[in-house]
This record gives structure tokens, C-alpha cells and sequence, in this order.
């Protein structure tokens, strides 16, 4: 099997050349993407420490109709990123733009649900269970069927939920939760990757009897996790220490956008 | 004559089949979707009543720049709705494209000359304009040429104008004027797919001789009115006398944001 | 070579048929848009004059994020006016694709760099960058590769900028700077198209040894130029003697939304 036929993005970024010798799937650059920014955010903001206010006053999306749309426009917007990563205009493609679209409903009604527990479900919930499971869907788009890509975006507004939970426990200040939504979103995928995998795609997932692929995903995840946390770790580290990473008491008083953009947002 | 090619997604909802037996035609959801929901709309508007305020002081959209850049989108994501169900990309769906676009065109610029009687033209009449011609063609757009499709959605934008003067008069309270917009809109497009519908697309309608289509088009519209006018209004009466239907006037004072949803728009 | 196959949007506005004839190149508009308003912008702004604040107090774009996400909508909506211009989903439109984006991107990051000399760069400034790069590769974009389209889309970036600091030297008061962006964005394209054009696409430009094909591209620029501004000019006067152009200054002060409109955008 020629992987390089199958994970046209994964040469985008390091790593791509031996995830391809290792066999491992990543349609839309779900590893190399999503596995890699959300565990070098973990990283970063281990290094950097909790904003002034965090667990004092409620910091929160100041705008939710703006947050709304652009949920509306990103998830559009994968689509393009998605079924583009077909590399042309045929059934695999279609398929994985429509897998794209159920897995992102299927992700938001699950973090809706999964968060009525704790009080109301809420719109910004729903978005950002939708983006969990566009994250989850994006290295598998182009090797399941509909109904997996339901369960797999389902799982992913599940769990992204609870990692958000978890973030906020420990008290944690990751201020997007890209750790939570793309980095345990972006595991999610490349894991289920193994898991659903269809033979009419080309690659049997665990659910069709076949253990090796899942196998190799986790190994190339476990990789993926790895690398992204410890070099991110190792850098922002010689940064912090060097430059600096951090800005001033006063700077973060008075708010980035003026002190470091010089810029703000409504005049 | 095959309507299950003509009317795709008449098979979405209750009454597709019937519709089809019938021989009405409704190429992308017309009858389906905006008569049902416009009709309904007027249903809950009834059992529900006015809001406190209103009659007394104005309720306007409080943003109109998002209000219209919502048109927009909705303007652009319609090619998909009704280009979309052709099917195919073939030149139906081209023509299903061209003929959407024209069609919002022409309702927008309606709506902005009729509303200029009664005073100035505001943005917000003209993307409401816009949204009367969108729904007028749903229906239509497969059947129809660019020179109808202007007709066609200059109509609406006239009344759909007028119903909501009417709806006004009569000191109705539907905050989103779902029934002057979607269901007259709906209506209009359902008659007027019998009467502009052209040979050269497989179906004659009225302005080409046959009067048969826009008679079996006017009994599936009624039809449709009929049923979800008077179903919704049983379901709405009966919700209301058993679980309630309508926040209490405190929640309703708090508002719906705060008292209902939890979440509230800016913070 | 018949120019007609190529200037498919030349024949839109007054011009295209002379422009042809001359042999000048304009794939998507360039010259009969964009030289055109911005020159045109040019004249009624020296008519009309400054507004009541203007120099005294900043007059800056109250939201900056409606800014950037009209920016970006408009970015993606550049897609389908420089690719469409093809006339067909072929390799030609393929390539207007490619280079709309690649330019686009050189213009936002050159504005960028252009403008980090007189302070911090914003993002403002980014998303201006990137409309210069949209402006002037719009008539190119049927006729250059990748490499010459970032240079075309870098150069737009620096030079619309500076025309950016030029007008606000000279005072004038030209709020939306239609003539820094479209009008020098979209004579720097039109000239570009002589210098950039690749045989692989048809013609040859300047830097493949003909030159030829810019002087053509010279004499019609400069001919948009004269004739947008010229005209534009001497009618602005003829309304300004007759009607009037400028609103009075009572109602400059309550502003235009108000005043002329009767509409305003937040309640």
C-alpha cells in the first residue's frame, strides 16, 4: 500500500516522511496538525502560567454571535480543508466532505448532551463540540463510512468535553482550549483511524478484525504527542529564560491589544 | 412524467410522497419547508401572543451589520440549497444557480422600492427582500428561466412587503415574520412554479398555454397551508395547556437569554 | 491572438471593446473595476472635500473584527470573481485560483512589513495588504505563475501603502482610500500583466523578453486613468453645481446614518 497516495498532507510538516514509513493514516493532517498544536499549547501554557485574573472573575468569549460565526465559517471552511485532501474532484472527496459534516453535528449534539449535566447546554458548547468533531474527523475523512464518522464525532464531543472539564480542575489556564478540543480531538482521530477504518476505502479498522492498523496509529500518535510536547516544552523553556515569554504585570493590566498590538478592537 | 426526478427533496418531510403522486412540483423544498414553516410560524404566533412590550416601544434587530452579513451567508448558502438539488453538476443545477441569485436580486430591490412609500428604504427591508426571493424560487429554480426568476422575485419582494404591513395592522406579534417572509414567500413560489415553468425544462406552466400544472400547484400549496396552519395550532394548544408553551412574565422581563438559555450574547 | 478569449469581463463596463482592440490583456477586471473606481474615487473625494473632523480627530474603522471578517470574506470571494473570469472549471481557472491566493497573502504580509517602519504593524493594515494584493493580480491572474504572482501581490502590498501615506500627507480625505488600494493596486496589475505574463499561458511579458505587451498595457492603464478621472471629475461638479453633492453641515453632524439613510446600525 502506498501511504503516500493516502496522506497527501502529511508531508506538510516534520514527521510526515516517517509517518508514511510507518504506515500510519492521516487524511487531512489530523496528527501533524491538530495532535501537534493542542499538546504544544499544553506545553506553552504550562510554561507560561495562569493569566492575573484566572479563577477570580470569569473570563469568557466577550462576543458569543461573533464566536458563533466563526465557528459557522471554520466549519465551512473544513470542507475545503477536508475533501480537498482527495486531491481531486471524485467519490473520495464527497466522502469525505459528507463524513466531515455529520461527524461536526454529531460532535456538537454530544457536547451539548454531555454538558447538560453540569447546568445548561450552551451555543458556545455547541460550536465548540462541532470543532471537536471536525478535529476528529479530519485524519480519518477519507476512511470511513457515515455511520462511524457519527460515532466518531459523538466520542469527540464527549471526551473534548470532559478534557475541558479536566483543564479546568486542575486549574489549568489554557485560554482556547486547543489542548482540549484539538489536541485530545486530534488523538482521538488518528486513534479511531485503526478503530473504523472501512475495507471499501482501502484499510480495515479494528472493527473489521484487522488489529494492525490501530497499532500503528497509537504508536504514531503516542510519537506525535511526544515530540509536539517536548520540543514545544524544551523551546518555550530557552525563550522564557532568554527573550522572555511572558509579558509584564503592568502590560497584562493594561491588555495585550494595546500593549503588545498597539491595536484595539472597537473605537 | 417522473416527479421523483424533479422533486428530489420533496421526500424529506411528511407530504413528499403525496405531493409527488399529485403531480406537484417543488424543486428544492418550497412547499416543504417555507409554506410548513411560515404557516406554522402564524400557528404558534396565535396560541403564544404578544410579547409585553409589544405595540409599545419598537423591537428592532439591535445589530444590523450582523443582521445583514446573516442575509449574506444565507444568501450564498442558498446556491447550495437549491443548485444542490439537481443533484448533479449539470446545467439544471447551473441553471437552478443563476436563477436563485437573480430572483434575491430582484426581491431586494422590490422590497427597497415598495417600502419607499412608506417612508425611506432601510438595509434591513433590503436584505428581507433579498430573503422573500430566495424562497420564492426554492420551489422553482428548476423549472424556470432568468427572465421568470426576476418576475418571479420581484413578486415577492412585494408582497412578502405587504404581509408584513398586513401582519403589523392587525397587531400580530411574530418576532421573525416567518409567515410574511417564508410562508407568503413559500406560497407565491408554489403558485408560480404552475404558472412560469417552461417546456425547454420539461414542464409547461400557465404562461405557456397548460393550465393544468398551476391548478395541481394552488391544491398542494393549500394543502400544505391547510395542514400545517391547523396541525401546529393542535400541537401548539396542546403543549400549551399541558407542559405550557410560554415563559412567565418575570422570565420574559429578565429575558429569554438569561432566564431561558443561561448564556447571554455579550459579557 | 484573439483578446476576446481572454478578456471575457473586458466587454462589462465602457472600455472593454476599445481595450481589446489595442490588444491590452485585463483577465478578471483590473483595469475597468478597479482603476476605474479608484480613480473616479479620487476626483469626487477632491470635489466633495474633507469631512468635519477630519485631521483633528482619528477617524478610524469602529470594529475592527467586522473589518478583518469583511476582509476575509471578501478574500474567499475573490476566488470566484478571478477564477470565474476562465469561464470554465479548467487548468487556466485553476491557475487564477493559485495566484489570487499566493498574492493576496504577499500583499498582507509586504503591507505588513511596509508599514512596521512607522510604528507596529496592525492587523488593519494586514487585511488592507491583502486587498492591494487581491486589486492587482485580478487583471493578471490568467496569465502569470506562483512565483511572479507573490511578487506582483508583494510589490501591490508596499506600493498601496505608501500611497496610503501619501494621501494622508497631501490631506486628502478619500475615507475608504479606494484610490491607494483599487486605484494604484489596480494600475500597478494592469502593468504587471506586461511585465509577468508567461508564454505557458499565452502571452509573453517584459521579463520574458517582449516588450511589446507592456507598453500596450501602459497606454491603456494610463487611458483608464485619464478617462475615470476626467469624467468622473466634470460630472461630480456638474451634480455638485446642480443638485449638490455634499449633505449640509447639520447633517454631517448628526451623521449620515440618520440623516440620509434613516437607519442606524446598533439599537
Amino acid at each position: 500500500m502506498d501511504n503516500l497516495i493516502y496522506d497527501p498532507l502529511a508531508h506538510w510538516v516534520w514527521g510526515g516522511e516517517w509517518l508514511a514509513k510507518l504506515g500510519a493514516l492521516d487524511f487531512a493532517g489530523g496528527t501533524v496538525v491538530h495532535i501537534s498544536s493542542g499538546f504544544s499549547a499544553l506545553a506553552i501554557a504550562l510554561v507560561i502560567g495562569k493569566r492575573r485574573e484566572f479563577g477570580e472573575v470569569s473570563i469568557e468569549p466577550h462576543n458569543i454571535p461573533m464566536t458563533l460565526l466563526g465557528g459557522a465559517l471554520l466549519w465551512f471552511g473544513w470542507f475545503g480543508f477536508n475533501a480537498g485532501s482527495a486531491l481531486a474532484a471524485d467519490c473520495l472527496a464527497a466522502n469525505a466532505f459528507v463524513v466531515t459534516n455529520t461527524a461536526a453535528a454529531a460532535g456538537a449534539l454530544a457536547w451539548l448532551f454531555a454538558s447538560w449535566y453540569s447546568g445548561k447546554p450552551s451555543s458556545l458548547g455547541m460550536i465548540s463540540g462541532a470543532v471537536a468533531g471536525l478535529v476528529a474527523i479530519t485524519p480519518v475523512a477519507g476512511y470511513v463510512d457515515v455511520i462511524s464518522s457519527i460515532v466518531i464525532g459523538g466520542i469527540a464531543g464527549i471526551i473534548c468535553y470532559r478534557a475541558l472539564l479536566f483543564r479546568v480542575k486542575i486549574k489549568l489556564d489554557e485560554s482556547l482550549d486547543a489542548w482540549a478540543v484539538h489536541g485530545i480531538g486530534g488523538l482521538w482521530g488518528a486513534i479511531a483511524t485503526g478503530i473504523f477504518a472501512t475495507p471499501a476505502l482501502g484499510v480495515s479498522g479494528l472493527i473489521y478484525g484487522d488489529v494492525n492498523q490501530v497499532v500503528v496509529q497509537i504508536t504514531a500518535a503516542m510519537a506525535a504527542v511526544a515530540y509536539a510536547f517536548i520540543v514545544t516544552y524544551v523551546l518555550a523553556k530557552i525563550v522564557d529564560a532568554t527573550i522572555g515569554l511572558r509579558v509584564s504585570e503592568e502590560e497584562e493590566y493594561v491588555g495585550l491589544d494595546i500593549s503588545q498590538h498597539g491595536e484595539v478592537a472597537y473605537t
